[in-house]
């Protein structure tokens, strides 16, 4: 009897079966690698791309709210023949360009550790050959290329994790329209195109994350999520590995599923329960390629880097968005971005990466600083520019074996206790250039 | 009881229901107009008429059949960048100019009686805004209109019938291709397109003529052929007055269904056994429009009204083609060979519409003669243009009362026997111009 | 002495040198090649052929006129983004089946003796690769071929004579509008573009007839027309065989140069004294291609060979329009039309070709009867559906020698004189099938 | 007679009339505004930048060497139809999105004091209405905008000073051609086409800059250089303020002309003679918009920073390229470099503008140092990432009264005297973030 239940704990989580209700769905443990990973490149690429105006959301903005987004319509009405349609965006989506091992090659170098790629937005258009969506997927159409395969590959290829993006519903479908008129009572959509695409696509490329999106207009019983995610964990090729997120239908975010992104951008005051993720976008007007982009409505890079740091003290993953061309390039100012990213993190990713929130996230005395941690050892991260050569930590608890450096200078710094419960002044050395404007004091020994 | 068995008798055929078998189908009797409009008009026009190459069978020459069409693959590489797919053929075709009110004129100065236009052809794409072919319809790309709608309430409003062209398999349908590569085991492309798109494209336009193509790659167990005429025959709301063809299923041409197209431009030697119909093309080389089309490759006037009256002699319908252009246009060499049709049936359609095979179809004496008639009244239209001032037919039997007149002159002509049995020489006036090169002589009071 | 005379005789019309005024110009004769024509085509094509609405005039409707024409204004609004401009309509002149080898043996057929293409119409688009229109001609541009110098090849391949359409003004050159603004009296236009294009083309491609058109809004002397006719006439390489029409200034038109064209489709009530030409177009509407012609407004057949007869009746000669499609195509009605006008002249040419107008050109008793003569023969072509056996001619004056036959048919006719002074009864045979309507009747030795 | 001079020389060089040789031209005094603004931008765009691939120099690597670039034909054969043209590329030059008020925005956020558009390119498209450029210019076609006008006033709104850029030769000209066939013996191309039009040019648009192309392949003679000049520097609009570069026919670069700009990206080892600019482009691969383009060939700012304050510090003008997308934006990475500019020169402008070179420019010691001067004032801009606090200067020569301060922060720094003759060390402050990595002491009194 002992023996059985050891080996039952042995093999582990591949065995316990998951039933097709959130009880037993959320009960599933999130596979590790995602936890550790921390930073992760998001990348929304479709028939939007060659729109390039506004944001991914153009169509809708153009021809599906009442009323109309004025700027849509009269960009199409001063840019296009009368009666040109969405469709017709299509066969411009080039990506002539399109080289996976460079964009791999600049993924790798930003130091994430996964890549989530739209593999069908709320446009329904697939940016792999689904033969639920002929001739509006990116093989029949645009590209003539399975872009979902080709950059799986190229991403695998330098052992990052490889997730995509699924849009539940399709705004513009008209069988999803025909549901939604009935109340989503009937399910032709789910039944006839949702799902057997959905299927279709994770055993065909075995995504080790699905980042589900566009659910909230109905109940997950109507998309029939739980059989999905029962499906999922219990069967599919990627049962051990794979992490979901949040969005399984109305009522969803921030409850069920596997990590919880909650909203848009989300970011949360103090440490959450549940593990989380913020998604954002360098650019901070759209997710997909803008032909227009302003550099004042992009985030500079000390932003981004204060951004991640907050999340990840807080115990969330970072996700960041950047929106390639039409013509399949990442615009230069996202790979400077990413690149500088990857600088920051060569210096200081000790400090993120497999780390966990500290007892105390944030203190803000004479600096703005971020705590992680690993056991004893906790990461102080520093991301105010300093005028002084000293700075003051609040909340470690030193000791006689307490140690404290600069991450990316070896040479031990002379620090003193501020009193004897707590609290330690540091003197800093001159501090190197850091175009991430941020800079990390490990403290070994300290609780 | 005897007032219940009229009563039976009034409701009449509706009361049949029909069950989903050939024998079953089989016997129902064909609408009576059918048989008594004798000519109708074929419009093909959808993506393959913006292609303008070859025929609108470009597609698969280029990129199905195996090897390729050296001829579409040049024509491609010459005028078009390389990956040019076929997709971006649809938003070409802009039917600008597309007037279905000047269409239907046409097609009513033609002296045609229906008119059948492709609601979809085996490329896929539908010229009505059907929900199961999405972003690959008319309404969604392309014309950005209800071509069959449109099309339709302007035939409807010159007392003419509609029927609509589908074509069961679409060639390149990753559904159908994918059922076929499972030898027409599995059904998906029937379940969840074909089907579901074929009940509702009846339910909307109610055609009362479905012309069936693109049968014979699979069984008609495969396109449940049988259950969906049984829903057309007992339940759809053109019941009572819709004709179908016989192309359901490999096996099925000239043997089940409504009537018998049998191959495309067939042409029997005798008197067939089953109401059918002969479907041809002005352009002798291709269904759908091309840019490049010649005089020598057109039929002209004569050779039309030649084979019109050959096939209503010997029972036939007679279903002429026009590929429209996607402009929107009827091109004006096919105007013209309509209008001309209608010219010549103005004078000669007494001889033609409603008119009945006679006991002789053919004799070929001192001309070509064709045969029809009315009751008592014999119709013998003359083909050949003639030398003499004399005409002998054999085979009529004349008698005292036997009044012979030219159609379109009411004025009686001379003439007399042959023989006691049978024959007679009639005393021809000049023959009036006739551009369509053929002459009616209306025999009453013969056998 | 008296043999140099001979001898300065002999060398003829080559000897003579023209200067360059009117007078001297005037007096040049006609070579003689361009009466004995009587018949030729016009081909118009260029950018508007790609444009192809309304007519060949459709940049100056649109963008020229003040104020523009309403339709053509609403048909860029509806087909066109907003900002598009003519140039970018010359792309779209692809001429991909351009077969200059077709055309001449279409035009071989039509039994006309010239061509004559239009080189550059008022756009200023050159068919040929003018080095003084760069970037808008059609080597560097559209169809990226000498269209010119190929269709010449062709036709002289066929000893059909080549000539070319130029036109003095262009709406929109900037040169040109600079000119006209300083009402005419700088000409930079003249030195810079048209001039130094017009030499060019004349010795490169030899024309042997130069339409000349748009001369209409300055003088001649603006123009330096009597400068370069006296080149052409005596340095030109074509200088004994070039034909030239009238437009070549203002005021010009029916009264200097070589034949007259007086006014577009001009059509004379009785015999001019000067060599004339008629021009008119298959296409009622146009000279360029339209795409959305229709039947009505177009000439038919029996139009066609009716002007034409009456034209050359009146010693005119016949030149008919047609406009290929931007795709390079003759389209088929077009073509139809010139091979019936070829099948009519195959039987009735030897009226037409190298004819002289008759004392009398017309009556109109029993028929409508047109004259031609070569000596003592003189021809009578019945342009009238006849309804009896005889024809009535009452100008002719016949005597025991004169001999009547049909055109086509080698049987004299029976005939009787109607009075002694002058006139006949002709008995005709039936009449055979004309699709141009027209028969005619040969009457040799009368007066 | 002394009153006199004074008026002659108040009258100044508006007085002074030059002759058409170099000598009498080389003579005119340079405006002082060129030297005084040290700084300009260079902006590449015509319809090179809607090709975007290679270089603006696309046109001539794929069609006009021999033999072709195989990387352009074989760009072409993927993405273009056979037989496209480069004048098809006009019209994708729509500059839809172009505000000349960002533009000049971004410029002026530069710190730059000049701006130079290119008018024309080699490719001979004109970015304004030139009339001797019909429908091959930015008013006919793509744009079908003044680009040159509209900038212009956007920048001049500014105080930016506004120059033009101007091909003499154009590489398909076909009158060019011509002429360089004759081996440049005739001058139609500079009769008809090149001076017209730059006289024009000059007229309308009255650019205080000329930066002339393109003149190497034939002398100055053909070009008419010496007369252009003569005529600008003496009558046109422009004669007290324009400058002009060195690039006037094959061997004056270097050599005549107003400053020289000797070859592109010129960098002397020591101070030239002569004043000079050097131009340079932040995309290393080319001077216009390239679709692909990937941040490591493009000039970071550090490396920009160091090339200007070496070019200023030597003497010469830095005129810093971008290429704006056809659709007429500034990508952001450039706006983001410009904007960079900026914000170093906001701080350290006052050692660049206006500023001369001293008597040392460089020395290289503890870190790499340029120096540039105002009388006594001396800067010695530091363009080393420090690691000391202290930095020595060798060359300068310090007194009692001697002070000196780091640019952006008014408090003096400590310093001491190396030896008795020259020389200092300078203790420094922490250096403050400077994302160009250079930094200004600011020394006066000194020697």
């Amino acid at each position: 009897m002992f023996l059985f239940l050891v080996a039952a704990a042995l093999v582990g989580q591949t065995a316990a079966r998951y039933t097709a209700n959130w009880t037993s769905l959320d009960s599933r443990p999130l596979p590790s690698w995602y936890d550790e990973a921390k930073v992760g490149i998001f990348v929304h690429w479709g028939v939007f791309s060659a729109v390039g105006f506004k944001s991914e959301w153009f169509w809708w903005h153009w021809q599906g709210q009442d009323p109309p987004d004025i700027s849509c319509e009269l960009y199409m009405a001063t840019n296009y023949r009368p009666g040109f349609s969405y469709a017709e965006f299509a066969p411009k989506f080039h990506a002539q360009f399109f080289n996976p091992e460079q964009w791999a090659d600049i993924f790798k170098a930003s130091g994430a550790k996964y890549v989530v790629l739209t593999a069908k937005h709320h446009e329904g258009f697939t940016t792999w050959g689904s033969p639920y969506s002929w001739n509006w997927n990116s093989v029949d159409n645009g590209p003539h290329r399975d872009l979902v395969g080709d950059l799986g590959e190229a991403v695998r290829n330098r052992s990052l994790h490889y997730g995509l993006y699924n849009s539940l519903y399709e705004w513009f479908h008209p069988l999803y329209l025909a549901d939604k008129k009935n109340q989503f009572k009937t399910q032709q959509f789910v039944a006839d195109k949702l799902l057997p695409e959905l299927y279709n696509m994770v055993v065909r490329y075995r995504p080790e994350l699905i980042w589900s999106d566009g659910d909230w207009e109905a109940p997950d019983t109507y998309w029939n999520s739980t059989e999905f995610l029962a499906w999922l964990y219990n069967d599919s090729p990627v049962k051990d590995t794979v992490v979901t997120n949040d969005r399984w239908g109305a009522g969803c975010a921030c409850k069920h599923g596997g990590y919880y992104n909650c909203e848009d951008k989300y970011t949360p005051g103090e440490l959450p329960k549940h593990k989380w993720e913020k998604c954002t976008s360098v650019d901070s007007l759209s997710w997909g390629y803008r032909w227009n982009m302003k550099l004042s409505e992009l985030m500079d890079l000390p932003s981004i880097i204060k951004d991640l740091v907050r999340t990840v003290a807080l115990g969330g993953n970072y996700l960041l968005n950047v929106g390639p061309t039409p013509d399949g390039m990442i615009p230069v100012v996202f790979e400077e971005r990413l690149r500088g990213v990857g600088a920051w993190l060569e210096i200081n990713g000790e400090a993120i990466y497999t780390s966990k929130p500290w007892r105390v996230q944030r203190e803000n005395t004479t600096a703005s600083i971020w705590y992680t941690s690993k056991g004893n050892t906790v990461y102080a991260i520093i991301t105010t520019k300093l005028s002084k050569y000293t700075v003051q930590l609040l909340e470690p608890k030193t000791s006689v074996i307490t140690k404290v450096t600069l991450l990316g200078d070896p040479k031990p710094l002379a620090w003193s206790p501020l009193s004897p419960s707590s609290g330690l002044s540091v003197l800093l050395p001159q501090l190197p250039y850091s175009p991430g404007e941020a800079w990390t004091l490990k403290l070994e020994g300290v609780q």
